[in-house]
This record gives C-alpha cells, structure tokens and sequence, in this order.
C-alpha cells in the first residue's frame, strides 16, 4: 500500500500529534509550505486535517486534490466544509462528542442567565436603576427549573449532557433525535420524541428548550415564525448549535413582542458563508436576547481533547480502519462563498 | 390559657392563611389598623409575623410591646430585625429551608453567568466588539466546572442545594459547615470541613465558592482582603446571602487587581440599616463583577412556600409546641438604624 499523504491546515495541532501521524503517512503542514509548493501538495494530498476551511482553499485549488478521500474536521460541525466542489468519494468526518462536555455546560449556562435574568437585571442596576422597588415585577419573568419541562432538540454528545445536567436541575426531559440509537436515553428518565408533529409538540410543551443539533439542510431555517409561534410565552430558547438553524427576521419580531420570551446563545448567523456578530436586526438592544461571542467550542479546544480525537480518528483513517463521525454528505448542500 | 394575639405585619400572608391562624389566636393585621388602634394593639401582642422588619414600628414603640414573646420572619434572613431592642424573652425564628430551592438555582445562575464571561462578553458584543479575533483569548478565562472544586460556605438549605448541583456539574465539593448535622453531607459526595484554618484552605482549594450563610455578628466581613488574598487567581466567588459578609472596599481593590477572579451576587451591602443598590465603590464598571438586584427570595416567595412555612411554624408557637428555625440570638447584634 502506497503511504498515505496528510495536509494539516490547522495551528492546532502540535509537534507530538505531528509525530504520531508521521508513522502512517507523510505529513504536511500548509503553514510551512509557499504558495507553490502547497499547490504541488494539494494535488498528492489524500487526507485532509483541517479547523474552519481555510480562505486560500479556493474551489479551484480544491478541484485540483484528484487524490483526496478523506477529510478530518476539529471542529464539531463541518457545515462551513464546500460540500457541493468536493469529489464524490471523499469522506467527511465530524468531530462530534469532542465539545460536549464544555458546550453543555455553555449551554446551561446561557439557560441560567435568560431563565435568572441575569443580563438584564445587571445591566439595569449599571445603568443606574438602583431602587429594588424598580424590579418588583422582576420576579414574575423568572424561570425557576426545578419541576419544569427541557426540550432537547438534536441527542447527540451535547444533547446528553444537556439533558443529563436537566435532569440534575429536576426537570422533566424531552429529547427530538432522529437516530434510533438515542433510545438508550429513555433509561436516564429522558423522553425520547421523533418524526412529524414531535417539534411542534416538544416546542409548546417546553419551558426551556436547547438546540443541540448540526446545521444541514434539514435542519436550516428549522425554527421559523410558525414554530416560535407554538412556544410558551415565558420559554428560554438557546442556541449552542449554529446561528442559521433560526430565522432571524422571525427571531427579532418574536422578542420584539413577547419580551418574557428569551433567547440566548453562543452562535450567530452566517453571512457570506461565514459566521458574523454583526445582524440584520438590532438584537442587544432587546432586553430578552442574550448572546457570548461563540466562546464555547475554543474552550473544549483548550483542554486539548478535540485536536486528540480528531488526530485519533485520522489515524483509524491512516491505518486503513473505519473513521468514525462520518456524515451524510447529501445532508450538507450549503454553497458557502469565500 | 389565654388566647394568643398574632399580630401580621406583611402583605404576603392571605386570607386563607389567616383563617389558618384565627383558630388558635386573635389575628390582627397592621394594614388594617389606625395609628391609635395599632399602638393598643401592639401592647397586647404577643407573637409577630413579619417580611422585612417594617420601618414604621420604631424602637420606642417596640419597648412598650411587654408581652411580645414569639417574631416569625418571612424572609430567610433575621438580620435584619433589632434585636438589641428587643425583650429578653422574645424568641425569633427564621424561615430557613424556605428559599433554598429558588436560591440555590439563582446561585448556580449567577455562577455559570460569571464562570463563562456571559454578561461581560455579551456586553462587549452589545458595544459594538464584532470581531470574532478579539474574543480569542476569553477561552483562557472561562472556567469549565467538570472536574473542579467548589467551595460552599455554610452548609443549610440553600448550601445543600448549591453542593447537590454542584456534584451533578461533576465538582468537587467542600463544604463549611459550625453544625455536626450536616455530616450527613459526606454520604453525598461532600467534603465537610470544620474550625479554624477550614476557611483559609477552603478558599485557597476552591474554583468556585458560594456564600449560603446568614449575616450575624460571626460572619460579617467573613470575607476580607486576607480571605481573597487566598483565593485562586481565577476564582469565581457567588453571593446569595448578605452583601455584608464581604468587606467591599477589599472586594473593589481585590477585582481591581484581578481580572480573572470574579464577584457575582445578588445581595448587597446595607448602608444605615438598609440593603441598597448603591455601592460606595463603581462595581458595575468592572467586567469582573456580576450583579442582579435581590431576585432570588422574590422568585421563591412567588411559590408560596415561605408564607405556608413561615405560618406552619407560627401555628407551631400559637398551639404551644416548639418552634423550628429559633435563631441564636447573640449572634445578632447588629444596629439597625430605621
């Protein structure tokens, strides 16, 4: 078997990792590389191990990796991957469980602030509302958990662990998944729903509800007018999967109106093809919107566990094992521009 | 024996509750009475029911009630009521155990809001920091709880509640505790500790600590420039008793000094007898400090649990038998001006 050759396009991964994949193909970082000796590469290039896509990756250049079959991703999703130029026969690997632990913790973390009123309360007080007869009905808008209802929406790695810190808070757990496998979470007093009709149910029935699932196809534009429309009044809606799973024109025009409604989430929506803080609507001027600039995935990065399971995966890749994490590509259309 | 006179100072207590009261005593309620009438009454009372002890019964008017034997507090906190006017043979109870539920989850709110930099960053998104490369090294900052310590200080209802959520997020937990009861905690996975020294290595240990303890002449400025000395650099310290237990000019220079340790709370300092939002020193300015204006009691007493409890333990009183909650009354010395 001829050895394999790996393109590294991520400052992630370190001098060791670098060392464990060297025994199983010749290993290239783009970093060290010029412009034309990278170009030469790209065209020998069969595994790919990259973060977010890089910019110079052009279609282009992606058109001319004849070689590439595989394709290793350190972030958990891999919608900003050019699904649509890439050949047919390149598999794509997600990194999903490598963030879960600290994006539900994230995640529970934005639940709180909106469900406290943490955010907006503070920013009262520095503004300079500082008699607490101003925050008597204050208390009405507050979300307590306990006894409650938490709709997960999307059961993988970052859905258990939301899920199980739920049921922790004493609330009573409603998990949408489409894999059969997540059954297993019935075991953990988790309600597993599915199909035509569960959103819609999940989303009325719940007083908190956190999107957990990636962004493809199936799932952009998911949560629209119609199903903000169906939720609770005084629910919590947060978001640690992608900013596009909401419609924002719909989003704003929801809080707008019903400011016991909250939204809070670590992820914002694309423009361009790339992820952006700055929206079409003027979101932080609303009281009942919460938003962190997407800090939750770095800090999984920094504990090094995401770089070594992607490193792991590549190497069953390298070694001629089945990867795991593979995706359906026909899932993921999504024309990103760069 | 004779028949007991309950006078009800606090528009909490409804009416259902009342007739509750009305079979083993003379229920009086101060709304209700003219200046004159109230005055004769106060001098025949002999148990009170009280929120927040009210600014119009002054200390010469609590003098010439002679035949009060019995306060029951509303609130929490007895902090608050003027013991140092008060009869030799009133007994005052708290309402421990009341809030503990809705406090601990506000506690674990304004933990989470301060562990993962929610208010500060969504703050910095809100002014305008739309780049996404200027957050990068927030990561380092945010604390992921999976694995760390958590110190709890003072080991009642609401302790209990932060150290049980705290074992769910996968902490370590110490808890400080004067009371041999609460060994029972060690069978949940908590460390208790005791006596001199505990505090210093509590601090010195913990990623997190949460203040659940009353304000009394032993725990006022608890928390001084010597105490926060100890403290790890990137600490998070959460406040849901008094704002008095820390000594605020210390706290100010302490996060002045350290930007990665955070302050998050929801009590403030009292300043002639009275909490108030008003701090003598710009907190609200510094991205360490987090701080919601006294919502969690509130949110609690929407529940209508601290009403039933604190009337359950008045009927306790009322029918003869020993009252729950009585609180050591020279541990509060505390002048109260009004």
């Amino acid at each position: 078997m001829e050895r394999h050759n790996l393109l590294i396009m991520s400052d992630l991964v370190g001098s060791s990792e670098v060392r464990r994949l060297r025994k199983f193909a010749n290993v290239y970082r783009s970093s060290e590389l010029d412009e034309k000796t990278l170009a030469d590469r790209l065209r020998q290039t069969d595994a790919l191990l990259i973060s977010l896509w890089p910019e110079f990756l052009t279609d282009e250049m992606l058109r001319s990796m004849k070689r590439l079959r595989f394709i290793q991703g350190i972030l958990v999703g891999v919608d900003h991957i050019p699904f649509q130029t890439l050949g047919r026969k390149v598999v794509v690997c997600s990194n999903a469980g490598a963030y879960s632990l600290e994006v539900g913790e994230h995640a529970f973390g934005l639940l709180l602030s909106a469900a406290k009123r943490v955010v907006d309360t503070h920013n009262s007080v520095a503004r300079g509302k500082t008699d607490f007869k101003e925050f008597r009905g204050t208390a009405d808008d507050i979300l307590v958990l306990r006894g409650k209802t938490l709709g997960v929406i999307g059961y993988g790695g970052i859905g258990a662990v939301v899920a199980g810190l739920g049921r922790s808070f004493g609330m009573k757990v409603i998990a949408l998944s489409r894999s059969r496998r997540s059954a297993s979470g019935s075991g953990r007093g988790v309600k597993i729903v599915r199909g035509r009709g569960a959103l819609t149910s999940l989303l009325a029935g719940s007083d908190a509800v956190v999107l957990a699932l990636p962004l493809t196809n199936l799932t952009e534009g998911m949560i629209g007018a119609k199903e903000l429309s169906v939720a609770k009044g005084g629910a919590v809606l947060v978001n640690i999967s992608r900013g596009d799973i909401v419609n924002q024109a719909a989003l704003y025009e929801h809080l707008r109106r019903n400011p016991s409604f909250r939204y809070a989430t670590d992820v914002w929506w694309y423009k361009e093809g790339r992820e952006t803080l700055v929206t079409d609507y003027p979101f932080t001027s609303l009281p009942n919107f919460v938003g962190t600039p997407h800090i939750s995935g770095p800090t999984a990065v920094a504990s090094g566990r995401p770089v070594r399971m992607a490193v792991e995966n590549t190497l069953r890749y390298l070694r001629g094992l089945r990867p795991k994490n593979v995706v359906k590509r026909s899932e993921y259309y999504r024309s990103i521009v760069l």
